[in-house]
């Protein structure tokens, strides 16, 4: 049996005996011990693993030989590494601005969510009875985003603020269909770009213009767009612009800053339907450009074509206030390619780390740190003007533009020497932005580098305590009040903020519970060591924009991920622009484009996508302008060989693309895959594969060898990025040598190995995505090593295989391969219960929460299903747990069937059971209160997960859509609500 | 009215206008906001935060200025500053070994133990229906040790080794009564030290002697102490000397390495009756010395004269498996004098996180990294040999002591160029350690340093695989399995250990709950700046006893923290040896007694103490030697100055110290301090005031002012070092300047400042003690400075006269000055309720937990008495809530007593009330579920945290006594029981 056991690695020389490896991060990576390997492997029929993995996939696509990594490193190894890497970044001064800004992370927030694995290692939040800490945070989020626009609803995060402009424009164009649209040439330059990458696929038409000489009255512009205050650091009266945009059936968009908003009038107030921007400043880490939190709030009327998530209030099966994901009918996972956006993972953790920022400072500590800031570009503005160099902006909030009496060369030296970067506009001015870390020192250093004659407090005298030219003194001023939610005025003192922190981890499930088995999803742990890069200084506190000798550090993992996943992949590059897998679909969509224009053959643009599909192919393929045509999945699972072959040449001469997943959607190993990517190049056209099953196959094929073009890879499912609630995520693109010159670039800091390529364009505001969590992914591969990544993979296999035997005859298997076998994930089908039980398969998912476990994915692939995709992490134990639950709750579904359970009201029914109804004294319920609370051997109801609030009834609250926190109901334990009846009562008699 | 309010500060420049402080953070460590100030001076019943000052203590003792600590440093600045220090350490690699070794601190428990509040910040568990999660961990710890040793029964940790050896010694004392004790020469130097100086004041005759010297044949000698292996590293046969010693009725006491015994015959096996050491190599970080878990391991016979903290299997009041601390009655809370040891707070949290360690790496995991390390000290000592030196001993585990060929200063000098740390022996011999971080390149450069000529490899070749001297080839050879218990085996991956880690933390109430409002135990704010300091290498990896050039930081720490602890005190100097309270009280008293020897005044013994004083205060003075005479202390709770002045007269002449505590025990400034301090000093004594109040002191007035010459400080107490569920704690103390020449040294590192002293000898292990934690209190100081820290006095003393107010009626408020004020703290008398209702303050303690509350101090100082002290960090809602619950359970009383409750089957009787039991269809109570889960308004069932257990059986714990984890008994959930309890029914009928 090919089973590892405990530090035996095949060693030859007596030192290796003597001193084998420390520790082997493989062996905590991957759940089951040896011994459970072989009791897997027996349950599952066959002798070894290797017996295992050639008749679960196809012989002729296998990588016969170990990847290329190099050795394993250990943890303590791999932080060493790590250290070194760091020293080759350079933490200088940076006053860039441009939508990315210094700020004062509260170290509670940090320790507490971002290092806090019952904050990281959740799931997004479909089943929100398990979610309602993240929920709450995210209605915060968006509470605090509504609260500082003064728009009536916000999302619940975008990927980053230049997406969330594009997803603006979308927006106007479904709304109005107009397809030209205007950008006002003041936006920071990477929004722009993204706005004209999005806009060149949809063939809308985007004039970038001054904004004096926009002129709306044709009729005929979809959409404006306008930064406040502008890249520039200018702010500028909008209202007459809005009046005549409105006037003439035009949306106006503005893309802002919510610091600025603290005292700045904010865009509700002068009529703007979108606004957007990045929560970056508040309280979350620079990162290289991200992961940050985009933002987007909108005019009530715009919310059926809202893109992104949004957390929405609605009411339990009791009645009680709950939260959870509204409106998911405009969404990729349901609408395809009809969806608002192809937003699958976005910003959760981001959004809530900047949320309990607000609720951590409340509205006077941020408006005391926004006036602060403010204050401080005032004395500069006025130290700079001393120094005789001409500032270009009147009104402004931190942001200056300097044209200096000398050239900016000079400036840039003597700035050099004290280690600050600025921003040096082509046309010689200087950009200076401040923040909220900007100290009396710092100020003078600037007065210095501009030789300043007077201090800082002279000059501050000078300005006196009510500056004239002070956004308080001028019309932008704001007057309206916000977060006036007592939940943003309670907790600022730093007992009072772990406690909400801790409150809100407490009514989560995450993988610190138990296993969440989400099938395309890849839930496995994601360790301390891998985690613990991101907190260095050296990675977080880099802004995107500065010179590529600051950041040699990120260049060199760059470099080593960028090798590490091509020899994983088989690819020749990658792109680590797009940040979410749904990103990187779009991407290298994009990309084949390019490049099939480059050859000539920009008539292609049917894209094939199978139907059994993840939402976002079609979504994506919508937003890259293609054609989109199903290809059919027949009963096995697999794609129907001859629907692709009518289709493909069918359109031999327009065809650009088939999207396929492998191991399929179905959880197979399809045998043809290679035969499938020949016909496709035979027929003209490219193969993109989608990678978010790449945990079937790192280390034993690879796409790039059996005939992909481009795939993305979900980092944050193989490679280990915690999925933080619904995002952070990084979905770079792997692509072969032909589409490399066309992968994307960035306006501001060209994208290295691209420079002599033909970018399509720019998807994200950052040239290299949500860089800051890299390291995540790089620790992994740089731990597992080639042995430990393959491994990895036999193991996800295996236990995948193992639970569809040990659930066989209880559930009925939907797909294996034709000898038997899934791959990484299988899915059970729920259908049938239907008939006999009533039993639907939310029942089954809703139940499963009693049992303390998150549920598998539902009704994806298949509708009415669950696919449970187990992961190597999980032991045999923690498996044999969930399938206990699962035949358990079949036995409950046969109970109905023989009648012993009513057909109505029963546990499957009437689940989740959270703790206040099960210690209420009144249960008039047909089954006993242990059956809905501690239904199986394993679940104790002391140490259970309990499920928050009984289950969610989702019509209602998309019905009465609240998407902001409602006021604070006084909540009265049952037992006072008892007592305060008993009163009434009395004193009615 | 003097109440702060955000970010006001009286500032005067403009500048400071426009850029005041970005945040303060003594503003995010006291709770209460400007408004709740205002509310709860209303109730209280004062106009302002003075009147209330000068209404609560006395004038004349008060300090009328600042304190001069320098300006508050916001969070940021504070970590820039320890940066600064960080630079000042050298961390070199080090093999000193002598007790303290480098290890591996896997990730994962660093950052989820001891960097997570959910672990750091309970309290003691004396409440263990609300701390089982830590008492799980202690009993993993207590078997851990009992398994490594072979011995019956561990403690859940001593202070340290040194201290664990002294207490070995007090054992055999106390066991047969005689006073002579034998010391091997060969153990660690401060273990010798600490055993000698702890004899010296119990008039035992300690005789260091070569081992093959010692005679036992005399009958005379209560124990001998032997280190196994010993301080050079020999390994040898214990047998005979076990043998001789024990016919002879001496006890044998080994002090031992838990690394050594993975591979080497354990203590037990030999006959040994007592086994101690340290566990800090199980994964703590070296800390310049601490904290670390000393262990200490005896024979069943002994259990009742053991000391400290011993976790015990109980059952609850529904016959359920419960863990708590068993054996209580030897403690110095109950027995003060007569204890088996002064301890009060240990290592706790070293002793879970050591525990942690070898449940992550198992039996097998362990005994790989112990053959590794031998494995690697057999290759030195070849390459040694090979090389012409001298490697004096035969059988070793990790460590050498080599004699060189050229000289000691020659080897040191190419050390150092290495950056690379021996220990020298002053015979010209090398002490080398080497540790589970030991790689081939470590020893290849050990090998460069002694110019062994061949390489690690070759020198392995020539060790072969099964080395000869191997202690795995010879009889020292360990057979006996360990840690074969399944918690020792099934937490491998790091998904299991951080679940485990989860489900224990879950069962613990801590201050990220709610409020412990643990009366003289200040259960305050611990925030992650303070704590973020001790993650960094520069603190953590540092060897006691490196030479002083490479600790600069550490000294740089100390005497920054020395300076403002004696400002805030008003002593003149600060020793930082003593690592708890207790420590401090038993080095004030030594240091006392040496002084009073160089003056002449040796028969001055007496120590008066108060009755209502500490147990820790009688124990302490036990220990030192003294004779105790207690003070009675008056109705008011003040002391009785009559029987003072009458004791102090009649024993004028052998006066030698009144240990006092102030404010008193009783929580209320007593007017007379100052004039009982002269009292003293007039009649020749010192006096020892108790600082564990000094949160009602601070920035208000000074011990050394008004007459104090010693006190102990906790700085896990009034200065943020988190209790960690029973330790780590710090008891520096402060003395008058005629006392420091006498502070206690260190044998091995001179301390600091005590080199032309008189030092009455040493009490710890390391040096400067408990090191490693020193960063918090220092942080918390610089962070709050001069009027941060007063204010937080004020608030503390507002918080707790605010909820006096509020309780006053339904409580009877023990004591209060003359003004009716409280200091800090307020004693709730509960024994009335006896009478009328049954009910006894046990029960209104466990009833807290129904209302998710930890209870206040027990029984202490007055027996049937809540003692309640809030601190400054919670805010009015806190303690309102606190207030309610207890008001509600007064409320609860009255309906006993007025027959509306049962009198025995009652929530009170009955509390706490686990889910479980609430969630049974059985439910026979005369009162609502709902009473007993939900019974005020803000306590719901969902969000609240619950009790894991039903009352604890405390006597049944410790009549049938398990101190190691019992076999796990298949749990069944209630409903499998209820299915299998029909089936039974079925299957019988
Ligand atoms: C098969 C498949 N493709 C694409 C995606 C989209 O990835 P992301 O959520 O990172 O946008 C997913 C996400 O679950 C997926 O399962
Ligand atoms: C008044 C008093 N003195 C001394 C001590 C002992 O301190 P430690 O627990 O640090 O040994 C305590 C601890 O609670 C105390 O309350
Ligand atoms: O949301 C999904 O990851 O499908």
């Amino acid at each position: 049996r090919v089973v590892q056991a405990y530090s035996t690695t095949s060693t030859t020389s007596t030192f290796d005996r003597l001193i084998p490896k420390h520790d082997d991060f493989s062996q905590r990576h991957i759940g089951p011990a040896p011994s459970e390997k072989v009791a897997m492997l027996e349950t599952i029929g066959v002798e070894s693993i290797e017996e295992l993995i050639s008749q679960a996939m196809p012989q002729k696509i296998r990588l016969n030989r170990e990847l290329n990594i190099g050795p394993a490193l250990d943890e303590n190894q791999l932080l060493r590494r790590f250290d070194e890497i760091c020293q080759q970044n350079k933490v200088w001064r940076t006053y860039i601005g441009m939508g990315f800004y210094n700020c004062v992370v509260p170290n509670t927030i940090m320790r507490n969510i971002f290092e806090n694995p019952g904050w990281t290692t959740q799931y997004t939040p479909y089943q929100p009875e398990i979610s309602q800490g993240r929920l709450e945070g995210l209605l915060n989020y968006q509470t605090m985003i509504a609260d500082m626009t003064k728009l009536d609803i916000a999302n619940a995060s975008l990927l980053d603020e230049a997406t969330a402009c594009a997803e603006a424009m979308g927006l106007s164009f479904r709304h109005n269909k107009r397809r030209k649209f205007y950008v006002d040439s003041k936006l920071h330059p990477q929004n722009i770009a993204v706005v004209q990458t999005r806009a060149s696929a949809l063939g809308i038409n985007v004039e970038v213009s001054d904004r004096e000489k926009m002129d709306f009255s044709n009729h005929d512009y979809s959409g404006v767009i306008i930064q406040y205050p502008d890249t520039e650091g200018t702010i500028y009266d909008l209202t007459t612009m809005v009046e005549q945009a409105h006037s003439n059936g035009t949306l106006v968009i503005c893309t802002t800053d919510l610091l600025a908003l603290t005292i700045l009038r904010p865009p509700g107030e002068f009529g703007v339907d979108i606004a957007v921007g990045s929560s970056q400043r508040f309280g979350v880490p620079l990162g290289f450009g991200g992961p940050h939190a985009g933002f987007f709030a909108i005019k009530e009327v715009f919310k059926r074509v809202m893109p992104g998530r949004v957390v929405g209030v609605t009411r339990d099966a009791n009645g009680k206030e709950a939260y959870r994901l509204a409106l998911q009918t405009r969404e990729q996972h349901i609408r395809r390619d009809k969806a608002t956006s192809n937003i699958c993972t976005a910003q959760a953790l981001l959004a809530n780390m900047a949320a309990m920022f607000a609720v951590y400072h409340g509205p006077n500590g941020l408006k005391h740190i926004g006036k602060r800031v403010h204050n401080a570009t005032l004395i500069l503005a006025r130290g700079l003007k001393e120094a005789g160099h001409h500032v270009t902006n009147d009104i402004f909030f931190d942001t200056l533009k300097v044209i200096p009496v000398w050239s900016a060369e000079t400036i840039k030296s003597q700035a050099e020497q004290k280690q600050i970067n600025f921003y040096y506009y082509s046309d010689g001015g200087i950009g200076i932005s401040l923040d909220e870390t900007t100290e009396e020192s710092d100020l003078q250093d600037l007065f210095s580098i501009f030789d300043c004659p007077k201090s800082v407090r002279e000059i501050a005298e000078m300005v006196g305590p009510e500056p004239e030219n002070s956004i308080l003194q001028s019309p932008f001023r704001r007057t309206s009040s916000y977060l006036t939610h007592p939940v943003f005025n309670r907790y600022q003192s730093e007992t009072n903020i772990v406690r909400y922190m801790k409150i809100l981890e407490n009514k989560d499930i995450s993988l610190c519970h138990s296993m969440i088995p989400l099938g395309s999803c890849t839930m496995k742990l994601n360790s301390t060591t891998q985690m613990m890069p991101c907190s260095r200084t050296e990675f977080k506190d880099i802004h995107p924009f500065v010179p590529e000798d600051q950041v040699e550090g990120y260049h060199q993992l760059f470099s080593e991920l960028e090798k590490d996943l091509c020899e994983i992949t088989g690819y020749d590059k990658i792109s680590f622009q797009p940040n979410s897998g749904a990103q990187g679909e779009y991407a290298g969509l994009r990309t084949i484009r390019a490049y099939l224009e480059s050859i000539g053959e920009s008539q292609r643009t049917v894209c094939l996508i199978p139907e059994s599909a993840h939402g976002t192919n079609p979504a994506s393929a919508q937003m890259a302008g293609m054609k989109i045509l199903q290809i059919r999945v027949n009963k096995s699972g697999s794609i129907d060989i001859d629907d692709l072959k009518a289709k493909t040449e069918k359109h031999s001469d327009t065809l650009a693309v088939l999207m396929i997943t492998y191991p399929s959607t179905n959880g197979v190993f399809d045998e043809d895959i290679s035969e499938i990517c020949d016909l496709i190049h035979a027929n003209g056209g490219q193969v993109y594969l989608d990678g978010a099953n790449m945990n079937a196959q790192v280390g034993i094929c690879r796409p790039g060898d059996y005939g992909s073009d481009v795939s993305h890879l979900n980092l944050h499912k193989t490679f280990c990025i915690p999925h933080g609630g619904g995002g952070p995520g990084m979905g770079p693109i792997g692509v072969k040598e032909h589409l490399a010159p066309f992968l994307p670039s960035h306006p501001v800091i060209p994208v290295k190995g691209t420079i002599n390529g033909q970018p399509f364009g720019t998807i994200s505001a950052a040239p290299y995505g949500s860089s800051a969590i890299l390291p995540i992914s790089w620790a992994y591969i740089k731990m597992m090593a080639g042995s430990g990544l393959r491994h990895a993979t036999e193991m996800a296999i295996i236990n995948a295989n193992y639970m569809s035997k040990r659930l066989n005859g209880y559930y009925k298997i939907l797909f294996t391969n034709k000898n038997g076998f899934c791959a990484h994930e299988f899915i059970l089908d729920c259908r049938e219960f239907k008939k006999n039980s009533g039993v639907e398969v939310i029942d089954i998912a809703k139940r499963l929460q009693d049992y303390g476990f998150h549920a598998p994915t539902m009704s994806f692939p298949v509708s009415g299903s669950l696919m449970i995709e187990p992961t190597e992490s999980e032991d045999k134990e923690e498996l044999d747990k969930y399938c206990d639950a699962l035949i358990s709750i079949h036995k409950e579904i046969e109970m109905i069937e023989e009648g012993k359970l009513d057909p109505l009201d029963n546990p499957l029914k009437n689940a989740p059971h959270p703790v206040t109804v099960l210690t209420a004294t009144n249960w008039d319920r047909p089954y006993p209160r242990e059956m809905a609370c501690s239904p199986a051997a394993f679940v104790i109801p002391n140490t259970k997960f309990w499920p928050m609030v009984a289950r969610i009834d989702d019509i209602y609250g998309d019905q009465h859509l609240v998407c902001n926190r409602p006021p604070d109901t006084y909540y009265a334990s049952p037992y006072s609500k008892l007592v305060m009846e008993k009163q009434r009562v009395k004193s009615v008699s």
